[in-house]
């Protein structure tokens, strides 16, 4: 069948309807673990950072000569600035390196911004008359709004398009909503579309602070700002220095780690800032902690040394990922393409492929390729509050199975896909 | 002058103020640079756990086969569960093992207390008619206080004997006021007097939920479990089987680290809790983040092994330590004894020698030190809100430096204590 469903009569799709579900069944017995929910690294990425532990050799002094073995040292170790600070553009008195969790050092900003304020204690969002909200681009990050949930920040979707959020209804909500105090940013190879922000959008989001209300805070988490999958992936242009341009540089916070460069659960994380909202986050978080493991940060820096070391690297992650999402595109591609049920983005870079059904069929496909033993990332977690209003989006990480896992697990995928949308229509008609 | 400095006549104070003025001019000349501030580890002491860098040797699973290099697992690796749950005297399900700050737990379960709840939102203390208190034994840890000060807690200071808190003072304050919601408790080798809680206190700190409000907490910050400096050390009671007598395992939150046992700023920290407190914390803390470094977790466990290996090093601790305590202790009876103008705890384990100077004297003292080159703690430090009412006790830090620098800066210590003690006596008389 290779015309577009919609053009099928009901003979024909009951008929579809049969031999898809036979597949399913088929696919059922065939007793299949796969799991395409978290973006993980595979284990060959993991391996590629083996090195890590032992390469201090006995040396645990940094360029300023201090022991990192002791206690002190909220900044993060002097190399590491250097490093990383190149890594996000910015100058290393601008960043703070941190411990393994970038989403710690998120979860920090926003709790401070909201119970001690981005500028003392009068700017605490907690004091202003209502509940705080964010802007959430959809689809997301689910940590990033389960953030805002805990701490009671309401959020509200605005659309993530092929070069960002639609900064127009951006805009207009910020204008008329001074208690909109942030916005959740993944600039480069964004969770889950892995689209690139234009200069225009970094531009407009630069803007922002001045037509939103008092101590507005852009959450930029350039979690894969080094993670192109193809040599001639879409830059992103310096988002520190758009904001510099703009005046706003106190409105930017922007997040990194290395969670998927070396080892995802023992890397370092930083936060660029300027240095007003530097002196001031660094304060409250010095309450909680006496410093980083600079001791890992020092690992860090001699195994990546220096950007072209760092470019090498992911240079290695790229050649593992790349068949991989190009295993899911060929899949989809094969199963999909000239059915008109569906659209997904084929992204240069990232850790996932972003998959649409057609409205109220995401659920039903994640359920179904569950009970044929292929887990997938829950239906709407990419949306807050677990709430996709089309019930359409489905986030697909290919990054940690095997490439026969993943075809195995992209066949059962479109299977259920095809057969979610006949089910639609027969029920439908 | 062997005579108590309270038996001499004014003639006599006149001779001895211009004697110590000139030993102290003779210090201030000598151009000393000594810091007897912060408990941190001495170089040699860092020098023990060298071992944990390239310990792994290639090897990244735990007992449960999970790969250690990726995401997951919010507990901590079970093997670390094992060592540490013994280390704190719980089972290995009821201790979470995290990353590098303790602080960074108690911060956790301070604010979660307050925000998010021990047992769900409506037990939130931020939800409570008034403001939230916590008891605060004295002399006590100054970073303790700064999480208080920051979650806008009020800190009521109650007396720290030679067995632990005041437990008279403690539950007549507790039934007084159930806003009262926690006390911050150091039980063994506090800091800064070193003294370890009796049985007795143990048990009535067990006892303790039954008469305060709902949702009170005991902070067990058991930051110096292990950490004796002679043989005949006094024991701690087991804590938590102390709370699970009294029924009341569930106000008990028990914190530890290995900072002053590997590398200060690069261990792994735990908390033992209930199950059900557990389960409350563990949800609470999975906001924040995605899990702890495990890998370094694994260097622990390989690096002390088990309990033998715990004691065994913490002997090599030991004999590091103990002669800087000696060395504290031997200047302050030479200088002191006999002039009945100060008095000091002698610790048996612990990072701290607590001095009381007279009322009134401890600023004087710490600021006539540091004019002569010796770095003190501020005095106050060791009070809520850095108050310390008598203005008496001084935190003397022996840990870092030099036994030649000890002595050194004991003696210009000793000089200022006698100093600033006449010139007392000589401006009220």
């Amino acid at each position: 069948m290779s015309t577009a469903m919609d053009q099928a009569d009901r003979p024909q799709l009951v008929e579809l309807e049969q031999q898809l579900s036979a597949q399913l069944e088929h696919y059922r017995n065939a007793g299949l673990k796969l799991d395409l929910t978290r973006g993980k690294p595979g284990t060959e990425q993991l391996a590629l950072s083996d090195a890590l532990d032992g390469i201090l050799e006995g040396d645990y002094r940094d360029s300023a000569g201090s022991d990192l073995r002791n206690y002190g040292g909220l900044d993060g170790i002097p190399e590491a600035k250097v490093l990383f600070a190149e890594m996000m553009g910015v100058a290393p008195g601008e960043i703070l390196i941190g411990g393994n969790s970038s989403l710690t050092m998120m979860y920090f900003a926003v709790l401070f911004a909201m119970q001690q304020g981005v500028a003392g204690p009068d700017s605490a969002w907690a004091r202003e008359n209502g509940t705080i909200k964010f802007l959430a681009p959809v689809p997301g990050y689910d940590r990033h709004f389960a953030i805002c949930q805990q701490l009671g920040i309401e959020m509200i979707p605005v659309a993530l398009g092929d070069d960002g959020p639609d900064m127009d209804q951006v805009e207009t909500l910020l204008r008329e909503d001074p208690l909109i105090k942030g916005i959740w940013c993944v600039p480069r190879f964004s969770n889950p579309t892995g689209i690139v922000y234009s200069s225009e959008v970094v531009q407009r989001l630069a803007r922002l602070a001045s037509i939103a209300g008092d101590n507005f805070r852009v959450f930029c988490d350039n979690a894969y700002a080094v993670h192109a999958l193809v040599a001639d992936a879409p830059a992103l242009d310096n988002v520190m220095d758009a904001f510099k341009q703009a005046g706003s540089e106190d409105s930017l916070y922007l997040f990194g780690s290395t969670s998927k460069i070396t080892f995802a659960g023992s890397g370092v994380s930083f936060v660029a800032m300027s240095s007003a909202n530097q002196a001031t986050f660094k304060q409250q978080l010095g309450i909680s902690q006496i410093g980083p493991d600079k001791i890992n940060q020092l690992r860090h820096v001699k195994f990546l040394r220096d950007s072209h070391g760092l470019d090498a690297h992911m240079g290695r992650h790229a050649a593992l990922l790349k068949p991989r999402f190009d295993s899911v595109i060929k899949q989809l591609r094969e199963g999909l393409d000239g059915w008109d049920i569906a659209r997904w983005i084929e992204p240069s870079g990232g850790y996932f492929v972003s998959f649409d059904t057609r409205p109220g069929l995401a659920k039903i496909v994640v359920g179904m390729a569950a009970s044929a033993g292929v887990v997938l990332t829950p239906a709407g977690a990419t949306f807050p509050y677990g709430n996709d209003p089309e019930d359409s989006n489905i986030r697909i990480a290919p990054s940690f199975p095997s490439l026969a896992d993943i075809e195995q697990a992209m066949k059962v995928f479109v299977c259920c896909v095809k057969l979610a949308t006949v089910q639609q229509r027969l029920a439908s008609a």
